[in-house]
């Protein structure tokens, strides 16, 4: 039943305009229990010079076109490739990472040089991807399962795990992980 | 910048309509990069007979007076009392859960008979709740610390923790848990 | 997919309300080709001291309760029941009446002479109304078919009808009526 | 006084939009009795990535370019030039006939063939045109007067005509006439 | 043509509602060149709980149920009674005054004795008042002419007059006059 | 907190767009008291066929590139450099001037003679504008210091003066003018 309707400034991509209307349709169903086929958003795009705010024109801040998902999945792949110098470049200063059993870390050699004591190689499996925006910064949650080999070369395969990442200004500041690895341990 | 107006028939009260207020406020932050103050919300309000969709009156869903965190926390205090039936209560048919080193449970005496061969009792001390509207169902993801004693009675605490809950009309449908407890058990 | 909001001043019945919001979507499904589930109508509802044109504050045109169609009905109802004065309570001055093979007739009495030579009673079964709204009026067209008696008692059904009205300001103007009562008289 | 805002996806033709807002007007001044004059209508066109129903992009019905009555002009106009192959071209299968004293045609040659027993040419000299947009078709109801020649060669004019058109998806599904010629017919 | 409509907090009262309908037509046709007639405004009332901004509640600043004008005429008419206290009520801290030929005063008693040695008393009639809001002032100005007694006792009359003032926050913080007695003065 | 949405025909340009946003938001904190930051102004624009009052299209009126402020500049500027054509270029027929002390005067070559007798030239500073919209004409007032010389060469400054002028139709229709000079004549 309800209709939504953004008032904007013209600029912003075809995609960022479709994951707006995507998420506040979304929103409004986990709000008000609307079914999705009644709900409907329009974007009214206007001119800058058809914009005011305290009576002067404003130019709005820049979108972020990937999703914070998007950012979260491409630093686990970098990560998962090894590839440190593009997992840095998704990364805010001051980034803090906590596993399990670890310290908090925050340079990814550090990581890198911790985890190679638990395992030889871990690929993720993602089951889902959770995005919830906060007041004044984002969480990406994803879970699912873990294959891998553990030091002395035996894999193992199915582990649980999920990750929780926080961002801010388009960068991870944060990222938690939970996983079932110290049950199968060798 | 942006202006948000949501047309919707009157009768949400007002825990509800501020909810949504401060929920779209905080998808369109997420999504524009738009900072919080300059995120107006406006719920234009219509008389039951001043809406049609397809041209005839529509009575608009039930919305849950609860938010879906309130629910999983009414739910997790339930079971941290041992009030099965109160916790029930929050639950759909076809509830799953999944812990660490758990089989998939169904109900929620197999729950308590399966911790209670791993630990006498556990507190949850919440860090962080974040809700996650997607297309038909919510997830809410709580994460914290544990505190508690292991069966022989020696205590425990700072054990990281990560719950993960699915909602579906109201009611959780799954609840998947991660936990540092293997690292520590006795 | 279209929304349409309509922005008017508090006071109209929920008849009258309900009304328009099925005209605007029938109109606007007549137009664009839209499917009616997918036309959603809002009226939002200003206070009086909450609208102005020039600058000041109107006063709204009444609105007529009864739809034209049914002042049509009743005026038709009246007229079967030979209770001139309930049919000229629909009528405007000037009300012109235009039967198959009769003059333009501007009295009640004048038409029940002139059938009166025609046929000792009709009567009128409707298979369909339909209002058009146009720039200044409304016409309102019913058909259906006819049973009745002629002068010599013989009895006739199932004969054709249609009856075009003309209304403005809420009073009927003008009655053209054509039917196959030529074809079956004795 | 009432102001109407559409919101919908731009693609409309100049044509269909003026006609959208025409007919809008006149539903609403025919609903409320507004003067025409303080009726207003916008059609707020958003672009396709600025719309979404269920979180979804849609794309919108193809609207008619010609407005339900030009198809009738167009069909009646085809037939009294005898053009059988253009009339069909506004037909939609299953279309039905039924004239004054005629059974139900569904072919348009057999129109022809029962007509010709009647008059041997017929011209329609138009009054007026109303198109009423119901819930999920329209109805054109078009009437004037009839001049023509009966089979015998004597001509016959101002014989009192009405056609009712019912159209489905922009295609004319029944035609319903009635006229006086049963009065004049030799 | 344009339609103005304000979304607002419910609360204003009629007054402060019909006036601002009054000048954001009177600007609008300022700025446009629209005829009035061809100007509507509608206000928006949402309830409290149907507003945020950064997605909080927020209670609206309150609206000054006199005019500028009202005030300054307040404050006029006090001054010419001589009810000083009256006066006070209408002026902020730091209120300033400018007459031809004075120095800047602030206080009403200097201007009582200032003005005393040039006139016995003086009358204003006006002939039009204007408001014009600035970013975060409004200005008001009022001319017409004097009439009044020189201290010598003889009368003058039709002496031409202008004040402005400034207003912030709803009291008056600056008061410039001037006017055509120096050209009169015996 | 307000939010102000404007609809209208799309084709004024930028300059008026943004003098549109502007004085509305001034209108606005002026009557509401609403701080600056919390009023939005936004222009939908629609295109020709997207708006009908009356059923009709309307082409809008032309607004005036400069707003009265700038005309009034304008003529000012061009008097002070005694361009008398440049000057008239702005005057509506009928403009009347009336200064300290003389009669209403009609023609600019008057005003150069009246006033070429009380001062050699003149110049002004100005220390503000104001710009009022009234129902159906503005009225612009700037105050400021004159400086210049008397007819026997001596020069003066700092002299208060203050000109009202009304625009009607973008021309000047009348200028009243008041100044200190009458207090420091030789």
């Amino acid at each position: 039943m309800p209709v939504i309707q953004v008032s904007l400034i013209r600029g912003y991509s075809s995609k960022v305009k479709q994951r707006l209307c995507r998420r506040l349709t979304d929103t409004t169903r986990g709000v008000l229990g609307a079914v999705p086929e009644a709900i409907t958003v329009f974007l009214h795009e206007v001119e800058t010079d058809g914009y005011a705010r305290g009576g002067h024109t404003r130019a709005p801040a820049a979108a972020s076109e990937e999703a914070p998902e998007d950012r979260v999945r491409a630093y686990l792949a970098a990560m998962e490739a090894r590839d440190l110098e593009a997992a840095e470049h998704h990364l805010s200063d001051g980034f803090v990472m906590a596993f399990p059993g670890s310290p908090e870390m925050t340079s990814l050699s550090d990581l890198i040089a911790w985890s190679s004591e638990r395992y030889r190689f871990v690929r993720k499996t993602f089951q889902a991807f959770e995005t919830c925006d906060k007041e004044d910064h984002s969480v990406v949650i994803c879970h699912g399962h873990l294959s891998g080999a553990w030091p002395d070369g035996t894999t193992f395969d199915s582990i649980r795990f999920i990750d929780r990442f926080e961002i801010r200004n388009n960068r991870l500041t944060r990222q938690d992980v939970w996983n079932d690895l110290a049950l199968t341990r060798p």
